[in-house]
C-alpha cells in the first residue's frame, strides 16, 4: 500500500519514522498526565461491570492522542479504549491504523497501585508495524519497530528460551467479567498451570506490562482471555521483535481482535500453555 | 529491658537508633550485590517443593547481613530464612533479635522478574521495633519505626481508608505447598474474595513488597498462608506505622510465627477479608 500524503517524506528509520517518533512523545506526555493524576483524588465510573473501571484521565490521555495524532496524519484511522467503549466500532482496515490503549491497568491507576502503562500500536494493511508502551511510574519506555527489534530505555530486550513449563514464570490476568461461571474457568486456569508445576503464576493488573516483562525476558509465558485489541497491538510487535511467539489460545494463529491471547518466549511453551486452557469465551473486538 | 553493652550510647533517634542505621546500611549493600546478580546466570536449587527455590545470591547475601550485624551487635540474636531451611530454631526471645529475609521473592529473582526485595526486622522483648525493606530493583527504601512513621525514600506512607470490600484491591501469594488440596484452598480463597466483588486480586511475587503496596495506601488489603516471620517482620512495623491493621487470619491478634496473615488499612477491612477466608494450614514457625 503507498503511504498517504502526509508520509511521502520517507525518513532514514523507515516509512512510518515519522508516527512513531509521534507515538513515543505522545505517550510520554501521556506519561507526566498520569503520574500527576496518581496523586490526586480521582472521580471513578463503571463500564461492562464492577471490575471495568474508567477514569476522567483515561479520557483526557486518549483525547490528548488520539487529537495530536489525527492534527498530524488527518487521513489515519483510529481505535481506542474509550472512543470504543462509547460505541465506536472496532475494525482493522488495511488504511494505516492506530490502536490506543490511554491507561492499561485503570483498576491499579484507581487504587494508586504503580503498575499502569500507556499503550500505542499502529498497523498498516493490517500488520503491526510497531508499538510503543510507557510504564507511566517506573519511567520504562518499551518500543518495537517490525525488523528493528525491541527495546527499553535503549536496550535491547530478549525472550527467555524457556521450553519446560515447570520451570516457567507465567502471567495472566482475571479480565473483566466476574460471573461465577467465568471465574471458575479463571481459576481452573491457573489451577492447571499450577498442578503442571509452572514456578509461579503472576496476576499484576496491566496485560500490556506483563507483556512487556514477557519480552525482557522476566517470565516465560502469558495468556489472557478477555483483553481487547488496544492491550495486545504494541505488546504484539515488540514481544515478536524480542524474538517471542504470540498465539491464539487454541494453539493457532494469533487474530488480534479476538480478545484471547498466549504468548511467550518459545514456540513449545506457548503451545503447552495452549494446550492447557480452557477456553473462556469473550466474543470478538470487531463484532460489538 | 536494659539495652546491651553495644547500644549504652543511646543517639537520639531511640534506643535503636545504631541498629536501624546499620540495618539501612546493610540493606541497601545486599541491593547492590541482587541488583548485580540479577543481570547474571543463576544456580537455582530447591526447598521445600519445586516452587520453593533458592540461590547462591540468597546465601551470599544473608552471610553479608548476618556477619556485619553480628561483628556490631555480638549479643544480638538471628532469625534468618536460609539459616533456618538449613535446620536453625526460629525461636523468638525477649533479647535483641534480627529477623533477615536476604531476597523475598526469589521465584521473582531467578526469572529476573523485577520484584525482590532484603527484608531486614528487629524485635526487642518480643517486639517488633523496627523494619527496613528495599526494593532492589526499583530503588525504593521502605522504613518504619515504632512511633516515629514509615517512610519510602523519605516520604510518609499513609494505608488507604478503605473499608468497602467491593471497592478494594487485595493483594495476595501463592505460598509454597503445591498440592492438590492446598491449591484448591488457594484458588476457594481468591474466589471468596472476587465472588464478593473485590476490584481486583493482584498476585506480584514478593509478600514484603506487596505488604509495602498496602502500607503505601496502592492496595486495600492483604493476606496469606504459608509465609514466615521473616516475610513479616519488616512489613509489620512499616503497615502499623503507616495506620494500618495486622492480624491473624482468624481474625485474631497477629502472631509473627503463625504462617499466617491478613493486613489492611482499616480493622474493618481486615475483619471482612478474615471472615472470608478459609485456613490453609502451614503449621508455626517456631514448631518445626
Amino acid at each position: 500500500m503507498k503511504p498517504s500524503r502526509e508520509d511521502e517524506a520517507v525518513p532514514a528509520g523507515g516509512p512510518w519514522e515519522e508516527c512513531f517518533e509521534l507515538a513515543v512523545q505522545l505517550a510520554l506526555r501521556a506519561g507526566q498526565i498520569i503520574r500527576k493524576a496518581l496523586s490526586e483524588e480521582k472521580h471513578v465510573s463503571t463500564k461492562t461491570s464492577a471490575a471495568d473501571l474508567v477514569t476522567e484521565t483515561d479520557h483526557l490521555v486518549e483525547d490528548l492522542i488520539i487529537s495530536e495524532l489525527q492534527k498530524k496524519f488527518p487521513s489515519h484511522r483510529f481505535i481506542a479504549e474509550e472512543a470504543a467503549a462509547a460505541g465506536a466500532k472496532c475494525v482493522l482496515t488495511p488504511s494505516p491504523t492506530w490502536i490506543v490503549d490511554p491507561i492499561d491497568g485503570t483498576c491499579n491507576f484507581v487504587h494508586r497501585f504503580p503498575t499502569v502503562a500507556v499503550s500505542i500500536g499502529f498497523a498498516v494493511n493490517q500488520e503491526l508495524e510497531f508499538g510503543v508502551i510507557y510504564h507511566c511510574t517506573e519511567e520504562r519506555l518499551y518500543t518495537g519497530r517490525r525488523g528493528q527489534g525491541a527495546f527499553c530505555n535503549g536496550q535491547q530486550l530478549r525472550v527467555s528460551g524457556e521450553t519446560d513449563l515447570s520451570k516457567a514464570l507465567v502471567l495472566t490476568e482475571i479480565g473483566p467479567k466476574r460471573d461465577p461461571a467465568t471465574l471458575k474457568l479463571f481459576l481452573s486456569n491457573m489451577e492447571r498451570l499450577l498442578h503442571a508445576k509452572a514456578h509461579g503464576v503472576r496476576v499484576i493488573g496491566s496485560s500490556t506490562l506483563a507483556l512487556c516483562h514477557l519480552a525482557s525476558g522476566a517470565a516465560d509465558a502469558y495468556y489472557q482471555f478477555g483483553l481487547h485489541c488496544w492491550d495486545l497491538a504494541a505488546a504484539t510487535v515488540i514481544i515478536r521483535e524480542a524474538g517471542g511467539i504470540v498465539m491464539d489460545t487454541s494453539g493457532g494463529p494469533f487474530d488480534l481482535m479476538s480478545c484471547r491471547v498466549v504468548a511467550a518466549g518459545t514456540r513449545e511453551m506457548a503451545t503447552l500453555i495452549a494446550q492447557a486452557l480452557q477456553t473462556i469465551n469473550y466474543g470478538r473486538d470487531d463484532d460489538k
